[in-house]
């Protein structure tokens, strides 16, 4: 009841609500590639009834788009491709500006993602979740590569530390884009959660001003901090990768808390 | 003959050197673990003949000593098990001080120097250069152990960033710790090179004050920084993953370069 009357005041002005999707909408790994989480499948169907305007903002990079949207229909989510915002477009519009040509540490399912891309001759190097195919050999071909550059170009897909699968945390992007940067002595360039040019564009696609729109994630820095700095408000579910201790980080402090999506579904609704 | 004078008058109060290894007498990888640099196996020989006090001071962990001290024998160097400052040894001694038990990401032939000590229900974990250990997997089991203990603890063997085998540069263990910690907001303590206690238990073992001690390697922060820290005199040689660039570098400056292990021994031998 007092999160509730905390959340009222401003919850009443929302326009649009921006939802992280692995650890909110769904556990991914395993079989059939994760299971949904409890009433998040309902809570999306409610969104979308009550008129408010919907972004799935995702820093998700083992698939592209087509097969991850297709991957969530299978559980029964309302979603389409043309309500993702994901890192891959986003670096790809930035590898045409500047002329890049990426050597590609990516999961083989996002290379499509990059088809349109001249991937001949690299002179930067593209790091995203790419999970299995982080092996020891692969690491130390993207390091070559920077390493060999007269000015090395790392552009990462995400920040983030880890993630959880169905069989357990797993470690995620942000880890070996620091393993790159040390041995190269070089800052990425982060596309992606929290990267404040990625809420920007994902609010622009839903025409809502920050203000007026809420982020919902379990990631206390990449989904609650990032949000936050774009002057979104921001909430944390107690699912996915959510630890207690998140509740005390010396940084960031979520605008509210919630167990999960259903619940916050379910409070916003109330004030509209 | 610039470099030879200016070396002259500190060179002349030298009583022992340290070396560097990978990189200063051999280049490491390949058939037979590599090929010695030209000029090393003898200039080892000069340093034991001219009564100079000598230590081979290592971060490689691929290996028991006593495999590493058999390659180099194999190769043709002057080595014994005795005359080696490595830093699994060092981990071990404070391993038993803090009762702590390791989770081990090392690689497999390095396992034996841990072989007396409890690895039971692990409360920290010790990350060397696994090289081909460094699977996707084995990192992540890893990070589980490390993320899962209350108060993380990360040991690491060298913070070194690469390495230069015969068949290229590889990352080294600095690159994953860095990966680790970045995962689990930990600090790892580091063992080995740069940290100043190995370099003061090398010269405990020589009997040598820093002031009338060389070292001699082929990294620009873990060697040369690190043993000038110490307060030693450092050499660099323009062998191993030397790169001009290193001339540059923004904190460390050498007290003179040499071009090999051989123009360094034939330099301060004279001095004598």
């Amino acid at each position: 009841a007092a999160r509730r009357g905390e959340m009222a005041a401003w919850a009443r002005a929302v326009r649009g609500l921006l939802l992280d999707v692995s650890g909110v909408l769904y556990d991914s790994g395993g079989e059939g590639g994760g299971v949904p989480i409890a009433g998040s499948v309902e809570a999306v169907r409610r969104i979308k009834a009550s008129g408010l305007k919907l972004r799935f903002c995702t820093n998700e990079t083992q698939a592209t788009r087509e097969k991850f949207v297709k991957k969530l229909q299978g559980m029964g989510f309302d979603i389409s491709v043309a309500e993702v915002t994901a890192p891959a477009p986003a670096a790809c519009r930035i590898l045409k500006e500047r002329s890049l040509r990426p050597h590609l540490l990516v999961h083989n399912d996002l290379v499509p993602e990059f088809a349109e891309i001249d991937k001949a001759n690299p002179n930067c190097v593209v790091v995203g979740d790419a999970a299995e195919n982080f092996t020891y050999a692969n690491l130390n071909e993207a390091f070559r590569v920077l390493i060999g550059m007269e000015k090395p170009v790392l552009i990462s897909l995400g920040r983030g530390r880890y993630y959880k699968e169905t069989d357990g945390l797993k470690l995620d992007v942000g880890a070996y884009m620091k393993a790159l940067e040390y041995a190269c002595d070089v800052q990425a360039e982060v596309v992606g959660k929290p990267a404040k040019m990625f809420f920007e564009s994902a609010l622009a696609e839903m025409g809502v001003p920050p203000q007026q729109a809420i982020m919902i994630g379990d990631d206390i820095v990449n989904d609650v901090g990032g949000a936050q700095l774009c002057g979104m408000r921001a909430l944390q579910v107690r699912t996915g990768k959510y630890r207690p201790c998140d509740e005390n980080h010396p940084h960031v402090k979520p605008d509210a808390y919630v167990n999960n999506l259903a619940e916050a579904v379910d409070i916003i609704l109330q004030q509209l």
